[in-house]
């Protein structure tokens, strides 16, 4: 009679969403608080986008040289959750891993490829329990990569250069994330009709 | 007592490696032999790499317009194999999906990304059934992609052109696949020491 009364318990908790609205397992770790551990299995997680020459600020040396990639990789549950909703769940993560890019050697002239050298490394993750539901974090340069990083100031800090907060809030196309760039969730996006105003 | 003999079978079986050579669950599935089937699912197969400008023939006419992004993922066992040993499994399948790529409106001046639209969809697969091990296979164009690909002919075809297997034959740097643009595979291959010789 228990295991049934646990059974029925646990069929409700599941259909009135109850389970769903658990942090999944899968996504960001903090410590602190609002500290972000640096996953080291996201290149296991899902692949949604790679652009080269888009990655920002903290890149700008090497840019000189080379325009470097930026690969995004979300957490497996919440690119499921996206791929059938077209909207971000609480506690996505999603890694923004910036690489320097070569044409040495190359089979075809002008073509780029990715070095095993990482720039930076940064994070986006969806969390209810700030204003804006956003916040930004970054491990730092590739060659010397923390395993902790707090999260990025949300208002300006005076140096002239706007927020991550204030341009993915102007610029993004589904909620604060820049799907205009991953073309799999772009797609998922306009069916679901969950694109920002002016996409 | 039959479960224990069954039991010790199995371990014998596993630690001897014959369950091991079992083609992998979530490798290669062909019709007729030797026609391969188009995964659905492998955009949520590890990702290995993304190149600007490098994919080649098919894309010709696109490129004029714009250098292609070719995005790089495999089967998950055998990305996790390979992480282990720097070799890859019989039973490995690579994706090769190339993509139109576009800067407008991009928030970084010359900066490019990935569009939906895909230009051709390949892969390479490790199959000892065949005298190279390796065959090549194109499920065209993506505005028409094919469900089955044949595999692609191993000797030139009169046209000038080098084959699949002759060119990744002669400037492949892990057995027959371009892991020089493949950067974590690359870090695991130096330090299993599995690259082709001349790397």
């Amino acid at each position: 009679m228990k295991k049934v009364t646990l059974t029925l318990i646990l069929a409700y908790a599941a259909l009135s969403g109850l389970v769903a609205q658990q942090p999944p397992a899968d996504g960001p770790r903090f410590t602190n608080g609002t500290s972000l551990l640096r996953p080291t299995n996201y290149r296991e997680w899902p692949f949604i986008g790679s652009s080269l020459g888009l990655a920002y600020t903290q890149v700008s040396d090497a840019r000189q040289a080379a325009p470097p990639f930026a690969n995004v990789f979300v957490n497996p549950s919440s690119y499921r959750a996206f791929m059938q909703t077209g909207k971000w769940p609480d506690g996505t993560i999603l890694i923004l891993e910036v690489r320097r890019s070569s044409s040495d050697g190359a089979l075809i002239k002008g073509g780029r490829y990715q070095t095993p050298e990482i720039l930076v490394l940064e994070a986006q993750v969806k969390d209810s329990r700030l204003p804006d539901g956003w916040a930004f974090f970054s491990w730092g340069p590739g060659r010397a990569l923390k395993d902790v990083a707090d999260p990025a100031p949300s208002t300006a800090t005076g140096n002239g250069e706007a927020t991550c907060v204030e341009c993915h809030t102007k610029h993004a196309a589904v909620e604060r994330t820049f799907v205009q760039y991953y073309p799999t969730l772009l797609e998922v996006a306009r069916q679901k009709g969950t694109l920002n105003p002016g996409f």
